[in-house]
């Protein structure tokens, strides 16, 4: 009996999607972890929460010539896992507390499980399980993109909080009297750590600002990291402010739950040596010294495969939890 | 034979002992709760620890007329609970990982077992417990005391951290340019809310000044109340500041956590109708809107009963655990 239900659990497959405003990126894996499988399509996303529905439904379905057991999907906004809502999804035009996974299990047409939660919390569980964080027990990651995501792993489990939306580390206030937030705050982390901020810091400095007039708004990031490797004084200056405010937000995280492994991800992270000494300097200087015992700021290793895998692994433990 | 060991455990005593600045506090409760006995005496902190361990030998010998199945102590200090080490002391002269559950098992002479915690995460079981969060399932206490101390509860279980040392929430930077902190970082929340905060603004507040010349600084805090309540503007003008610092630091917690329970005590929290409007206020400005769902913030309301009601409550969950 347990050989046969465990040969059961061996044989599943799970299919992990994540949406990116771009693309639509999924892959299959096996209960060993083996990846069976992975394919790309555009998502659409801006176009509409509809669009979007029928692209993941074609998406899904052509992988379905394999059995799947149960799919997970990470998701761009505030997601209530628990109940499968999207809450709020910033790039997903007109969307807001959208019946997600039951709509799509619907659409689907067949008994397959679907669990969605944040796409950095899916991040989050992909580089704890397969990852910088693999071996840990206690981790927080952080996602460096447009905006600072992030997910907070204890003992091994995820914490999604009481609401289902904990890890909004973005929105820790640095400094109360910072640029204002589109929420109604003022100095957020994700004002000084993200790309949405360093291009308002280019914007707003008159020594940079020149350099990138013939610079797409998304690639500042990019040509910002250029000047610094090519020793710009005002690019290294900062590169140095954003690796100090990152720095400060990392020690707030030890301060309260006192993990010892934080990962930092997302595009950004490919500035790494541009600010990961100033993270370190600030993050040491403001952590009580025993909280910061063994604390390791490791720098994320699986790119863009950290949601996708991540999603599998949310549909094999939210498989689990629901047998 | 469960009805027995049922009877048992319903027979068992725990004695929680809370060390404070000025005097030991020690309370005995029944398995099911019930008070059995309480006391008080001198501590003596503040001459040393060998000074303490003598005071507190006494007074556990003292309850001991009556059978304890466990002993839990609160201790004013930074704690490695699983090896009930004193890290670091500031208010017992001379003390730095000092193996405070071993010596004091040994100087006791029975094999009844000690557990320690940090005093703030003892008043956060109590108040969880038996006070302003009880029926909650995930909570963040803060204590405002002569620093601004904390204890945090996930999901009925309290989060030490993976050294032990979670919930050091004074230590959160709230401003990193702010008035610097003795560990060498700048602008704690403790720098803005707490005792040692009200006694450095109230100096440095040339209005303010002046009308404490003849008051001891351990009743600044009493004072700048009754000023308040007198309707002085620089008075109102502090507490409103302290609300606002308070709240910052609570939307911090919420914005990682997602907890729908803070509970908010200690001696400061005397002056609650005083800050409390400013703090939830800001509270609500900083908080993602989704995860301050259900946020409430409570006052506690155990006193100084909650330390010492949570080392009852220690004592009783650590035998739970080795047992």
């Amino acid at each position: 009996m347990f050989f046969s239900s465990e040969k059961g659990r061996m044989k599943r497959k799970f299919l992990g999607i994540d949406i990116g405003g771009t693309n639509l990126r999924g892959k299959i894996i096996s209960g060993q972890g083996d990846t069976l499988g992975e394919g790309k399509i555009r998502s659409d996303a801006s176009a509409g929460i509809s669009r979007l529905m029928e692209n993941l439904v074609g998406f899904i379905k052509e992988f379905s010539r394999q059995e799947i057991s149960a799919i997970g999907i990470g998701v761009p906004g505030t997601v209530d896992s628990a109940n499968g809502i999207l809450v709020q999804g910033p790039n997903i035009a007109e969307t807001r507390d959208f019946p997600f996974a039951q709509v799509l299990s619907e659409r689907i047409g067949t008994a397959t499980p679907v669990f969605i939660e944040n796409d950095a919390t899916c991040a989050a569980i992909g580089e704890y399980r397969a990852g910088a964080g693999r071996g840990s027990n206690s981790m927080v990651m952080i996602t460096l993109g447009t905006g600072f995501g992030g997910g907070i792993i204890l003992d091994g489990k995820l914490w999604t909080g009481e609401n289902g939306f904990a890890g909004e580390l973005g929105h820790m206030t640095i400094n109360p009297s910072g640029p204002p937030c589109a929420g109604g705050s003022r100095g957020c982390v994700e004002a000084y750590v993200s790309q949405v901020a360093i291009r308002r810091i280019v914007r707003e400095n008159p020594k940079l600002r020149e350099k990138f007039s013939d610079v797409e708004e998304s690639a500042f990031p990019e040509r910002l990291a250029e000047l610094a490797r090519e020793k710009d004084p005002a690019a290294i200056s900062v590169w140095n402010d954003f690796g100090a405010n990152l720095g400060v937000a990392i020690s707030i995280l030890v301060n309260i739950l006192d993990i010892r492994t934080v990962v930092v991800g997302g595009g950004l992270s490919g500035a790494w040596e541009l600010f990961i000494g100033k993270t370190t300097e600030e993050t040491e200087r403001r952590c009580i010294s025993k909280a910061a015992r063994g604390l390791q700021i490791k720098r994320a290793v699986l790119g863009d495969d950290a949601g996708v895998l991540g999603a599998c692994y949310l549909a094999e433990s939210g498989l689990e939890e629901n047998c």
